[in-house]
């Protein structure tokens, strides 16, 4: 099974954003030559425009758009941020086919304004928020603007990929990646699957459950690839266990430790999340399922004598998720209100205590082999 | 250039450990014999054990020694641990020549103690002060140990490495990682330096420099291996260094940004700290040399408007920092001066204020020319 992106597609993306860049802007320029003030339409975000899209199970914003005007004291500034955006994305970033941080636009176009004592961006914050205002105006996302953001997560199995770092082309299997694995990059769109022998992709949200599984050959002997977010998962991470699912049609299972922190990280990869509901189509998963570890987990694998108990923010945290639309399957409610009533939680080494190598010779295993999964 | 380390080694390595644990367990069973209260050794941690070696140029434990008793009310529970950890260590991780983590290890070793209703570990605390109290009665260090610790950090470079998981052996070619680089993992013993085409080998504290360097083929076009902390750096990451610096004999050069914090991760990859003074001659790279940015950068590089103002922390920082030992060289001391002085910090990417690889193509190949180096 393997994918693949052609130059030509990867190329003419570079250059179709380069071209809704140029529209928008001459839509601009065409708006001050008739007299009009000139303004972009921006998709609103926040709370009042978000909502859960139960067929594409993804929480996306609504249809709400504002429009920002030149000529108006309040958005003057902003526009005016949004244009540098812009600016830095067309001739630094895409044409120079460079990519560079939020951080590294903010510096470079940080800059007292000629004839005033006006800096053009005071603090990163604003630059960082024209350039959310900028990837939704154009109906893309900040790693097709050739926008970076801070990596995190490693990979092992039978998977041959190519990477490109501007024109040099890498083949890395991933089955050799030893005992460190391969770094997942911020950005994964030029990524092509090349030779693909798995069946599915295990994501552990440790780093410690990655080594244990990559230690125990777990992703060998069980035909998968494994990946660990080290945490929060990454827009990198996301973004490619997206496309492993979408385009090679990998089921992805993922393991996270059993608590309602546990249970964000693993929706925020499913569905997304409301802070970042405009990229939910690009970094969303809803096809994800949940392996484990679920509270009935502790029962039925006998852990009680290692839980721990729930603290308050934990028990708040669970209320809170409740009521969310995308926990409303009652697979989620019954786990959700047995952590609630038994208010203790467990973590995924907890399995350690009945021996080390448990985790990838008995329990995942046979939480694959019975499909005892979480939607 | 290329080092061997033969499987030989390695194996009488872990063999060499567990005859050491034996050998500990063994006068302990002794003593008990001649009924003499059982005793470890333990050399003092903390502050008031702690000294900068000059001659070594490491921050290490003076020679004072502790001795911790069985039949001892304040030393019972803890002399207990340690027999636990050394426990786990020989039979479950040594013997089977398998890793685990500090919290696997806490997992494994809490119970209630039979015909009690007292745990052997209450908190995963007492555990890892157990570990560090056996590691340093046997004059070794966890990784030798098998434990792991959380792994942080992605290198890259014309090195080709061996690392092995158990039996299975990876040739990794560090100059075809793609934009994501090797992850280094945690352990880093079993590394074997195979070839070796660099000059020297370049840390950035931050994944956003690596990538840079990464996007720039500063690697290729300078021949060295670059690698990135991702903040402060990991113990895997520290140990890859020094055995880089000190078996192949590759400089090696740290950049941070110009600020106490950033001092402080170069000070802690060179010397080692004073929490983990212990440690100092595993993870220490004391030749490591500083490469920037330093607060003279600011000037010559001219980049006063997109300085920092320091922060009261930093300042508070900055002021010990300068009466430590390790600080005390004049180029430093003249470098904490100026910084006391402008009372401001600037971060390396404030150079793609220049542009985008002036940090590649200028600053970089400029500093490394000139060897405008701190010690």
């Amino acid at each position: 099974m393997a994918t693949k992106k052609t130059d030509d597609k990867m190329g003419q993306s570079r250059q179709q954003i380069g071209k809704k860049i140029e529209e928008q802007a001459t839509g601009i320029v065409a708006d001050i030559m008739k007299g009009a003030g000139p303004s972009i339409a921006i998709p609103v975000r926040g709370s009042r425009n978000v909502e859960f899209d139960k067929e594409k199970k993804k929480i996306v914003l609504g249809d709400k758009i504002a429009h920002r005007y030149l000529f108006n004291v309040g958005h003057a500034r902003k526009f005016m941020q949004t244009m540098l955006v812009a600016s830095y994305v067309k001739k630094d970033l895409l044409e120079n086919n460079l990519t560079a941080t939020l951080r590294d636009l903010y510096y470079a176009k940080k800059h007292t304004i000629a004839g005033t004592k006006e800096d053009t961006i005071d603090d990163q914050k604003e630059s960082d928020l024209a350039i959310v205002d900028f990837e939704v105006s154009l109906d893309t996302f900040r790693e097709k603007l050739n926008l970076r953001a801070e990596p995190k997560g490693r990979m092992a199995g039978s998977v041959i990929i190519e990477d490109r770092v501007r024109n040099k082309v890498d083949s890395i299997d991933l089955s050799h990646m030893g005992s460190g694995g391969w770094a997942v990059p911020s950005i994964v769109e030029q990524i092509e699957f090349k030779k693909v022998d798995v069946d599915y992709v295990l994501v552990a949200e440790k780093n410690a459950i990655f080594d244990r599984l990559n230690e125990d050959e777990y992703w060998a002997k069980n035909n998968c690839l494994i990946m660990t977010t080290a945490g929060q998962a990454a827009r990198g991470a996301r973004r490619l266990l997206q496309r492993l699912n979408e385009e090679l049609k990998l089921p992805v299972y993922i393991l996270t430790d059993a608590d309602p922190y546990g249970w964000y990280i693993y929706s925020t990869m499913k569905y997304g999340s409301m802070a970042l509901a405009h990229e939910s189509d690009r970094l969303g998963c809803p096809n994800a399922n949940f392996i484990g570890m679920s509270i009935s987990d502790i029962e039925h694998y006998d852990l009680k004598a290692v839980t721990i108990k729930a603290k308050d923010v934990d028990i708040k945290r669970a209320e809170e998720m409740k009521k969310y639309d995308w926990f409303k399957a009652k697979e989620w409610q019954l786990e959700i209100n047995k952590f609630l009533e038994k208010k203790i939680k467990a973590e995924i080494q907890s399995l350690s205590s009945k021996n080390l190598q448990y985790i990838s010779n008995t329990y995942l295993p046979e939480k694959i082999n019975n499909k005892d999964f979480l939607p």
